[in-house]
């Protein structure tokens, strides 16, 4: 949390906050910030006794709309603005329909616009969103890496990037927590009892790739596993680079890898593929995860794949909890990474399935 | 192509045209109807020849926006509604996406709703887009199954149903043409020498799955082959239903199938795999067609795996003009399906790829 002003921000156009907040309210009131805002705007689909529970709160703390966020509120469009810098994709599917999910309880509508990377496009949608007077923009890619942050936008309309960066210090970026999610992927590889385990990554040139390989490496060193510098293999994100990695790794090796980190569920199950028809027995000889947890791709691989789940759901709620909140007035900066579970199955756990 | 006005609605609500249409203007400057649209109002990025053909065919032809069309024109929110009726997926995204674009182009802004299959949520979509004054509605599905129409709309306000039915005979639905795509495989099959061809599909309960089982009959009864019924066999999507179709098929069969047409890639995935592992030689003991075109799928099977593709961006731009000419006040319904295309890779033909 970072409820400071940045000092960029000129005060007379975004007063700070003194006083309870709305976020303060959802805290104690335990609920999240958009039923707190629902409750005290009287909008929205909500049970009764929840609407009294936030009201008494807001009572109690002496919780007060902000005058800024009045006069917004006053005037708010109820709706909100969405622009993926990149095609629509799986990536970008859930947390999009998370975040349409939590505006459309809050009665606002959501705009979505594809820029598909094309700045000039981008520019014509952001001059159309304005047109429409957009009370917030969410802005997401299809792949997290550093990008431009969005401008010429007043300096009342919050923006937040979500699966995307913005290369400016006072925007709120949300990301998964890659490094962790590969630290989790490599812990659970060592609980196996597997202690040459190779990193199979996509293009190095992705921060996501560099970030799970440093949590890979963290999780070995906290075990006193020294790492193999020839079991750190980048190449693409294909089903054929698994195979071909599996080739380099197995062949006419002394010493193969006894697991296997992936960098997405397509890589791990070319892995897969490629080890069983070496007659590798796969979890027993060795165990693999991928990540993504892309069910189609995981659920159906022989045997089925664990993976790295991004939790890109959460990552919509809480993009969308927050701009409600900045649209009600908060600040917000920073870059957030919040947490990736691992999801077991057969391809390194005998027993499997154990979500 | 149907100008008709229905019977149903009522003329002084939607007059009928008389002279010649926004769609005539488009036909005779060899434009889309949207690049007409954007040529005669002046707006959106569109080269200086394109305009003034437009508006030299427009004035030749003695084009005049109707006055309801001009009256619904001035007060345009400049807004359109798409609802998709299950989870934005695979199949809805490039239909979503060639919308976009197309209204883009129009300076019309998108609103996203996603009810997956809830028509309380559906309800409340309904009347969110309404307060927002939209100016026409897309609706869309996960599959093409017929659905109970969008009611209480205002007359004025059209509505396009795209890779989704409307059980209405006055609505406008465009989906691919299931039946032409499987007569197009089977054909395919046929023409590579094939006779024993088998159709393993999807669950019968899809209209998709006895439309294209038709297609797939008819073709083989203009070859003059007789189908063995045993080589029609349903079940789900899945990559295990496709291995477990080759199963039953061939294991202890004297006379096995020389040709499978699948009802998607991944049951086309898992019968290539299943030949692999039996050691049935593809394309030339068996050759294999899918459906979809899932790139990710298809393009990295082993051999990469020939499939039907249903062009669903070309559905969705075709939605896109037909509701922009809606919009203008032109009449357009009834049930109309799009041609799927043959895209040929290794599985059905050596020489493969030869889209």
């Amino acid at each position: 949390m970072d409820d400071d002003l940045p000092p960029q921000v000129s005060k007379d156009l975004r007063p700070a906050r003194h006083g309870p907040t709305i976020r303060d309210v959802a805290r104690l009131a335990e609920v999240s910030i958009g039923t707190a805002s629902k409750a005290l705007n009287a909008s929205g689909r909500l049970r009764e006794e929840t609407r009294e529970k936030v009201q008494r709160v807001a009572r109690e703390i002496g919780y007060r709309p902000n005058d800024m966020a009045q006069s917004l509120h006053r005037t708010r469009s109820m709706t909100v603005g969405i622009i993926s810098t990149d095609s629509f994709g799986r990536f970008t599917l859930p947390i999009f329909q998370a975040l349409e999910e939590q505006f459309a309880d809050q009665g606002i509508a959501v705009f979505m616009c594809n820029a598909t990377d094309d700045p000039e496009r981008e520019q014509q949608h952001l001059d159309q969103l304005l047109g429409k007077r957009i009370d917030g923009m969410v802005v997401t890619a299809r792949r997290a890496d550093k990008r431009p942050p969005i401008v010429g936008l007043p300096p009342h309309i919050p923006v937040v990037y979500v699966f995307s960066q913005a290369d400016d210090p006072d925007a709120l970026s949300l990301l998964p927590d890659d490094e962790g999610g590969a630290r989790l992927a490599t812990e659970h590889l060592l609980a196996q009892g597997r202690r040459r385990i190779a990193h199979i990554a996509g293009p190095e040139r992705f921060e996501a790739v560099n970030l799970r390989h440093r949590g890979y490496l963290s999780a070995l060193a906290a075990a006193g596993v020294t790492p193999d510098p020839a079991h750190y293999l980048t190449g693409s994100w294909a089903e054929s680079w698994g195979r071909d990695a599996v080739a380099q790794l197995f062949d006419g090796s002394a010493t193969p890898p006894d697991g296997l980190f992936c960098d997405n569920d397509q890589i791990g199950r070319g892995t897969l593929d490629a080890l069983r028809e070496r007659g590798i027995s796969v979890p027993e000889q060795v165990a693999v995860v991928g990540f993504d947890n892309w069910e189609v791709m995981a659920a159906a691989a022989r045997p089925p794949l664990s993976s790295i789940d991004m939790n890109l759901s959460a990552l919509g709620r809480e993009a969308g909890e927050r701009l409600l909140a900045m649209i009600d007035g908060e600040q917000d900066r920073g870059v957030l990474r919040l947490p990736c579970t691992l999801v077991v199955r057969e391809s390194s756990n005998p027993q499997g399935n154990s979500k």
